[in-house]
């Protein structure tokens, strides 16, 4: 049976509950497959804030970083910083022969939790090096390792996967009975690729 | 003279300071290239949420739209909903001789505002129709207007571009004087693009 996240309120949608998944494997395949992914939280004055960052995946728990002193940072520093993170990854575009249909198709992922600083130190190492194995296999060992002072200037923070869900579309566009003998107006998908030229 | 924003607190970063741009043409230009955004809000329960969506710029406004039953619909209604919107473009992978100077060449807007339901009928109007010819130019004109019942099911939220700012890096890696005589560490940028085909 495929490993499953535990739905709660803040992961069950008020519309398109049919468009959201709880299996663990298409979260992850984001997660390992988006450039960067967006986190959000509350700042001081209680007003929304939402910062990008590169996330890498180890088993059940995404690593991201930021300066120490950032906002994020220090947010995180101590007892943790509720965060929701969401990466996403556009499929295609979708033309309809309505404008009601036109849509999108995408794999898109939101994480409920609490980030925190990471202190211990092979904790911090190992997650320092995934992010740059991420970047490109076997880079880490192709580059020279941090300083200590280079090590005191990155906050690594951890987010557990625990309540996670996925939202996805994929495949042709709706269109309404009534518009399906139309033929003045055409529909169909335009691929969207993110292509990598020269990884190092 | 280039158009600029007002630096506000909320656009002044605490750290990596050389690295934001106030002037309006950069910020438009990611609002209009970005394939999505996210927007954050703050909860009922007061954490943190954020979801993806497609925007569109109409001159200093973005535009963008959710179901009306949505949390961020329904927050949206009335007086209006702090959020805050970022849209990223990742431009390249940069592989430095260090771990530490590892990077990325991106272009970032954060926006902070009032998100509000659009309630002018015209307004709405025109917000859909940019919406659809931002997927392809033409396309309002290829395909079938909405119906009442369609019109009804979609909330159009409107957000002031006036607190904005953008966050970039472009160009080689950084390297520390140390490490520029090394040879057995190669570095470079790969550079990142995103290919639509079939646009119709």
């Amino acid at each position: 049976m495929a490993a499953i996240f535990t739905q709660t309120d803040r992961t069950t949608p008020m519309r398109s509950k049919e468009k959201i998944d709880y299996t663990k494997a298409p979260a992850y395949q984001v997660l390992d497959e988006a450039l960067f992914c967006d986190v959000a939280f509350v700042g001081r004055d209680g007003a929304p804030r939402v910062l990008p960052t590169f996330p890498v995946r180890v088993g059940n728990t995404v690593y991201f970083h930021g300066s120490t002193g950032s906002s994020l940072g220090l947010g995180a520093a101590g007892d943790g910083l509720p965060v929701c993170l969401t990466a996403t990854i556009v499929d295609g575009l979708v033309f309809s022969k309505s404008w009601f249909h036109h849509s999108m198709n995408y794999r898109s992922v939101v994480v409920h939790g609490e980030a925190r600083v990471v202190t211990d130190e092979d904790e911090r190492w190992n997650a320092m090096r995934a992010l740059i194995e991420r970047m490109s296999l076997g880079r880490s060992e192709r580059s020279r390792e941090p300083s200590a002072k280079e090590l005191s200037a990155v906050a690594i923070m951890v987010l557990s996967l625990e309540e996670v869900s996925v939202k996805a579309r994929s495949g042709p566009p709706v269109e309404e009975p009534d518009d399906e003998p139309i033929t003045h107006f055409n529909n169909g998908v335009a691929e969207v690729k993110t292509v990598i030229t020269g990884r190092l």
